[in-house]
């Protein structure tokens, strides 16, 4: 079979299978028809879905559409708040952007806009730039969603997809988990009524506590009781509504409405009660109507300075939502593309940009929301931004009255559903390295900021992988008695010969540990004077590059100069096919064997020969 | 066997071998007999030599430090030239320092003091800060010794001599012979008698170019003319002596002597033509004597803006003096402990810091030179740095008449021997990641500058080798019919199932590969409809991270969901030992078996079983 074979093995089975991995339900073999419809179809996914798109498919999109919408609504006005903006940006970025994933993204169900961690990580960004609120902020927001866009649609184009895998799990856990801590700390100031600055525990916590005995009481309990609402509609409504035998669907829309009974509940009673006139913070006038489209402003702002943000909020983002579309697509037996992902989020990004929104992301809470409320194909995305762009037509004036502290509570509590310290708990009892790299991403992040959290998260992680495998195990074999299995002379009875070394290397050997194998090796080599044979089992070596093709040389060469031979079994095929084009094997003072048992019985069939030789000369 | 034993088995042999790894030759049980002094002789190796001191070695150390001190005083003046300091810096920086490295360093035959490639690097990261020949200059150059020194005995104490393996074989070798080329560049304008600044080829080619116009054509006589009789004394010289039946070493003596004959020649030249009225350049007046002693100056100066420069100077000198170590101890059976060179380069540092010297390291021609001589132990380098003394005392005068473009052309001469392109043709043989890090180092550090090299060179070979492992090699493998060797079902006629699917992935699982290995998994499972069983193959996995634990299980879970089972077999005894702690192996639909052959022999039996006993069913 040839090569090329082997790469088809893995790329995909079936030829529809291949269409960004999704399965037409309607007509299995109609799709495979038109090959150059299909490699279209790669770039534009709705030449797919769109063919099989029906009066009932349009009903479950629209349902999931008004529900969503309805949730959306508040929740955009809320990040816009986090990440230092105005609410109607918020509003913004939770219209063009999903219409232009519905186009380019590969996922059915992800809804795009603007979401916690990345809404943190942009009033992280702005915070040391300009000052919340003025224009130099907004205008930086926007570039912000300019560069990430092009960033995510680069990497896409390059098809870099396969980046996001550096972020580890556990890297990713403590990350989130700690931006939600910090998220739910830097909104308790306007839950308190009070002043507080900051990204960090560090900077938040003793603002916090100096800014208590300034407490706004009315404030506080618009606050604190929305709060305590909302809780109660996560953990109490749910139980009450099974008690009462609702129906389950409209039971969850029941209960992932409350902050919309919170937001009209709060404006009514600030209207009536004047409750500005009481020092409540309310939204206040929000400019009616769509967004003007405009191309982002780019000179005289501080790109220059952006860009490691930029690259941050998009990788975190991409992973945010590649993690959330993958469980959703998993559920239907549908799958996502990564790197058209990129290119479709790079998409919603841009169009964040071009009509004065900020960076956006496929979030996790609304995209539940949308699959579980029947969403069957990004159709349902794009009705979702026609109800936000009624909403910003129509609902704006009311907003005026919104107190702040409403929001903010509508966020806390979205985010502390994010905080999971299962993961440390876990990593704990799993291995060392990744519960370094889960507690040091979760407490730079707390006390240094979202950047420097996820950054010394990925080097933490690749650190530790690194130096783990620059130290490789290594086991000196033996053969189990009379089984032709060889194991770690330590952990099993096995037998053994104190003129044949055999040496099992449990690591591929590149740059960073092939001077460390050597020196063990050798250092084993020099404790054996009667040793006559070393072989190397190299199964598990899957690599060996030019630095350690150098070192093994170097090995045969002392091994040499001592009068041993260094053999090898069980090369790899692709480790083998690369060492034919060297001169190493033919400079091998010993032989190569296909099998480690082969290798092991002949060897010590010479040297039971030569001491029978060599008594037999001694006798004569 | 205990855990404990394993380690001991590559510790080192014998008890004696154990420190520092150094036999002693004379009374090879004498050092066991006391404990607490092999303790202390692992921190103070003189211990071990100074006891089998005789007066024998004491005449072979003798001849070799006159020899390198007579070949030390013009390289030592001509670093200095290159690192932008005064000539006298250079002798300084031959005297303490090697007294140091005696006292702490575990090489017998490595010098130390100042080389080309960091006399650069230093030049490099000073240019920026201060105008050479300045007073800052100099006492920058002093706080750089002091910091590499420091950094050097830190990462000593901290035992992470391993850091060097982290810069590739290909990498150091690029950045050496690209440094090679810019010195030699660099020097020209010694040569020509003309100005030109930097150290980039970017930078210098132009100015050289222009300069030419202005070339001063005595200068240029004096250089070149040496520049071409020390390239005789390299190339031509030998074999003439060798027809003349002149003995080895003497020979090569001579022959090494070359800079010296060009030092006295031109000096003589320069006095009697009074070539500094023809506009020569001279080294002009050096002050006598010893340097003075003082701690570095730290108050004022740029040490924030040092850092970065100070670490890769440590980094290169360390790497540049274990190599050369590594291969004199070699060559008499002897070792070194890279964790205690860098306590002892730290100190020759700290050595130098505090007599007004600048960075140091071991240099490779100058312990050649010392080692082909008959040096024995490190009383060599302290005899050389008290040559070295004398010479500062009496013979600076005769130095003010010394040609700058004689110690240019010495050296361009000794640097043009750093330079070796084969290197980059054997990684083009090799492998693409090996001549992509190779390449990369050269040319960054050619046109952006030796810092830039480095550290390009360190990220692009990190960089390709995490590439590689998040990419693994995975193969379909079935049974070589009645061997019971498994192999890649592309490369060999092997047997195949469609209902048993077997596969081998080549590299350890964790997060930076997981989900690829899980995508073309699944994939390929998709592919395969009668699908029943995947046995996956895990001798060459060495590790699994929590990160590809989770991949594992939602593989096992996606697996369940489609009626599959999932093995593992070969799973090593490290990776079984973590398993153990999880629940994984627990939620496993299938099994985990010793032996590959034993998951498939046991497989098909129970998939022919359930066959017969459906057509049983049937024909009922």
């Amino acid at each position: 079979m040839s090569r090329s074979g082997c790469c088809r093995l893995f790329t995909g089975g079936p030829c529809c299978a291949a269409v960004n991995g999704w399965r037409s339900q309607s007509s299995p073999r109609a799709d495979c028809l038109e090959v150059s419809n299909i490699r279209l179809a790669k770039f534009l996914p709705p030449l797919v879905w769109a063919r099989h798109y029906s009066r009932e498919t349009l009903l479950n999109d629209s349902v999931a559409a008004v529900i969503v919408t309805i949730m959306l609504i508040p929740q955009s006005l809320a990040y816009a708040l986090l990440a230092g903006l105005p609410p109607q940006v918020g509003l913004y970025a939770s219209m063009l952007p999903l219409a232009a994933y519905a186009l380019l993204g590969t996922s059915r169900t992800l809804s795009v806009g603007p979401v916690a961690v990345v809404s943190l990580m942009t009033a992280s960004a702005i915070g040391e730039l300009a000052a919340p609120g003025s224009e130099a902020y907004l205008a930086i927001a926007v570039l912000l969603a300019l560069m990430s866009g092009l960033m995510l649609l680069l990497m896409g184009v390059l098809r870099l997809g396969f980046f996001a895998n550096f972020l580890s799990h556990p890297v990713i856990s403590g990350f989130i988990t700690a931006s939600g801590l910090v998220i739910a700390l830097s909104q308790l100031k306007h839950i308190f009524g009070i002043q507080a600055h900051g990204d960090t525990v560090l900077s938040l916590v003793p603002d916090l506590l100096r800014g208590l005995g300034q407490l706004n009481m009315p404030t506080f309990l618009v606050g604190g009781g929305v709060l305590a609402f909302l809780f109660w509609t996560r953990l109490g409504l749910p139980g009450l509504l099974e008690r009462m035998k609702m129906p389950a669907l409209p039971a969850k829309v029941l209960c992932r409405a409350g902050p919309v009974f919170g937001v009209i509940a709060t404006s009514l009673l600030a209207y009536w009660l004047k409750l500005d006139e009481q020092g409540v913070a309310l939204v206040g006038d929000v400019p009616a109507g769509l967004p003007a489209l405009s191309l982002p402003a780019v000179a005289g702002l501080p790109w220059r300075e952006l860009w490691v943000s930029a690259l941050l909020i998009s990788l975190i983002g991409f992973v945010e939502s590649v993690s959330v579309g993958h469980t959703l697509a998993a559920k239907r037996r549908q799958k996502i593309d990564p790197d058209q992902e990129l290119i479709g989020l790079g998409a919603a990004n841009l169009a964040a940009s071009v009509s004065g929104g900020y960076p956006v992301t496929g979030g996790f809470a609304r995209s539940v929301v949308n699959f579980d409320a029947g969403a069957e194909t990004p159709a349902a995305g794009l009705l979702t931004a026609v109800g936000i762009g009624l909403a910003a037509l129509f609902f704006t004036p009311y907003l005026a009255w919104l107190p702040t502290a409403t929001l903010a509570a509508t966020i806390i509590v979205a985010v502390l559903s994010l905080v999971d310290f299962s993961i440390i708990r876990r990593a704990w009892n799993y291995n060392t390295a990744d519960f370094a790299a889960v507690s040091m991403t979760l407490l730079v992040t707390l006390l240094l900021g979202v950047e420097a959290g996820v950054a010394c998260g990925v080097l933490v992680s690749l650190g530790m992988h690194l130096y783990r495998s620059s130290r490789p195990h290594m086991a000196v074999i033996g053969e189990v008695p009379g089984t032709g299995h060889y194991r770690n002379v330590d952990r099993h009875e096995v037998l053994k010969r104190s003129d044949l070394l055999q040496v099992r290397i449990d690591e591929s050997l590149y740059f960073a540990n092939a001077s460390y194998v050597e020196d063990r090796l050798m250092a084993r080599v020099d404790s054996l004077p009667e040793l006559r044979h070393v072989v190397l089992l190299c199964a598990a070596i899957n690599e060996i590059d030019l630095s350690a093709l150098e070192v093994l040389e170097s090995i045969n060469e002392q091994l040499a100069d001592r009068g041993v031979s260094l053999h090898l079994s069980e090369v790899k095929g692709p480790v083998m096919d690369l060492l034919r084009s060297t001169h190493f094997l033919q400079a091998l003072s010993g032989r190569v064997f296909l099998s480690h048992h082969d290798a092991v019985s002949r060897l010590t069939r010479e040297l039971e020969d030569e001491r029978d030789q060599s008594v037999l000369n001694w006798e004569i």
